[in-house]
């Protein structure tokens, strides 16, 4: 990835996307200060706008009639959904039914026809869609154009500070992580960009020991409640991660969810779980990280009502 | 209110406080666009940040040597606390003692002195610390560096959205609501600045309606869950609003808390009661606002956790 096509895709999106402000944090400790970069912010309520308005932004207009197409269990589904909308172009959008119904409602909502299928045929219902319309697959991650849309969180990252030390994002396909790695370490060759993952879907801490990607199964990935970071990196994004990411820290569920307590209470945010993972790494993994300047992206916020409820409710027990 | 006054405030506080972004909202009404500007996202959590850094940035050596002194149940209390720790003053604040417990923590954090009194008794004894040590009095709301602070926030809403018809606004001191409508109505004359209040505490609705100041007791007005708008406006802050403000809207206390969940769930902010009432306005009472591109400031987001639980609880028993 080149750091010109990343500049390119912050000029393509800029009309589209919020420019997202690094949100001091007083409750940071005080050797490693904490700012927060909140894509919960984004009309979708995650960073996935990014690569999907890149995306379709470089359509050209044979393309444009005939549609998109994609398969995402969430926040890219929405994403895709939006920018197309937006462009006056037809989507499809599959997902598995097991998606949690707000992201299957908010997809509905902006204007896509959802396709429902079982669990880990949603890339080959997206192909039949393909094949039998002529649309053109937007996929979630495992596309230059995905990674350079979410690579500009860096760029503006990088702008907003640059003496930052240390980047929390993460990972599940990829797609994030390898544009941001890329754009960070392009542009601040001190900053180290360290992936947080789930205990509970470790794949790529394995695979990167390993030194090659290292297979986890749906139903191994799926335990964790993070719904967003239940993805396995291609090839692609693996390569990305294998030269630009400095370390790669996981997470507990418990850790998880009291993270998304802090950023409600202290930070005034509402987070999805995936989106808290970053916060939870730094709270709760300091001697794992390197000290300094930090800064975590909060990369979601569609939660379902009911599980915000339970893990506000359930923080205030423990206080 | 000039103009000039609040583009030298904006150029005061640019270093401290966050130029928050205005964001569209994909669950409004299409015939009226809804973006919300988070003053949530402040570092203390509200706008009061802006006119407390931009009050102190003015004092001289001298006075910076003596520190400063306020009165506040809340927010500005913290607002003066993080600026006067900002630039290594010292600083008291008085606060009721019924201030909410999270309010006073986070405003001695900061690092100020707080000082608590018996009701209707904090103006008095913060009088006592200037004569006694000749601290200087930061006022919530009654200070044209005050106002031109909070003004900032009308300046990036003309320069964010420059067709912006309907600007949404709390009312408390009346400070906020000088200071935007000032700036609002000198830069786009076609736009209508609309303040809001809630029903328990609309102590300026009469006073508009009378065309002079009507006191409402402090009973009276503590009432209301908005224990930010509890306030009431002085004769500096009454002369803008009988000039600039284009109507006032109220709201009811359900209203607030049905605004709380929404912007929880829809916008994943968390916003206190105060900082809620615009949506409410919003949602609740379309037919007494004009149509068109309408902004809502969501002022502060300094909620008691207990409360917000509650809040989020039975928005989703409502369901």
């Amino acid at each position: 990835m080149k750091l010109d096509d990343i500049r390119a895709a912050a000029e393509r999106i800029a009309a589209t996307v919020v420019r997202t402000p690094l949100l001091p944090c007083t409750w940071a400790d005080r050797d490693r200060p904490l700012w927060l970069k909140p894509e919960i912010l984004q009309p979708i309520g995650a960073f996935k706008i990014r690569g999907a308005v890149n995306a379709i932004a470089r359509l050209d207009e044979d393309a444009r009639r005939r549609g998109v197409v994609t398969y995402s269990s969430g926040n890219h589904a929405q994403a895709v959904a939006y920018a197309a909308a937006n462009e006056g172009i037809a989507a499809h959008v599959v997902m598995p039914a097991s998606t949690p119904q707000i992201k299957i409602d908010n997809t509905r909502a902006y204007g896509a026809e959802v396709v429902l299928c079982g669990e880990g045929q949603r890339e080959k219902v997206a192909y039949e869609i393909v094949a039998e319309r002529g649309a053109v697959l937007v996929p979630p991650f495992d596309h230059p154009d995905i990674i350079a849309g979410q690579g500009t969180i860096g760029l503006e990252i990088a702008e907003d500070l640059p003496d930052v030390e240390v980047v929390l994002v993460p990972i599940s396909g990829g797609g994030l992580a390898s544009g941001v790695a890329a754009a960070v370490t392009a542009l601040l060759p001190n900053a180290k960009v360290i992936g947080v993952e789930p205990e509970l879907a470790a794949d790529t801490r394995e695979s990167l020991r390993a030194g090659s990607r290292v297979d986890w199964s749906v139903e191994k990935r799926n335990r964790t409640i993070a719904d967003g970071l239940r993805s396995q990196p291609s090839e692609l994004t693996f390569a990305h991660l294998k030269v630009h990411l400095h370390d790669l820290v996981t997470v507990t569920e418990d850790e998880i969810r009291s993270a998304m307590a802090v950023l409600a209470h202290k930070g005034r945010l509402v987070a999805e779980p995936s989106g808290a993972v970053t916060t939870a790494a730094y709270l709760y993994h300091a001697a794992e990280l390197p000290a300094g300047r930090t800064v975590a992206i909060v990369s979601g916020g569609n939660v379902d009502p009911a599980l915000l409820s339970d893990v506000l409710t359930r923080a205030l027990d423990e206080e």
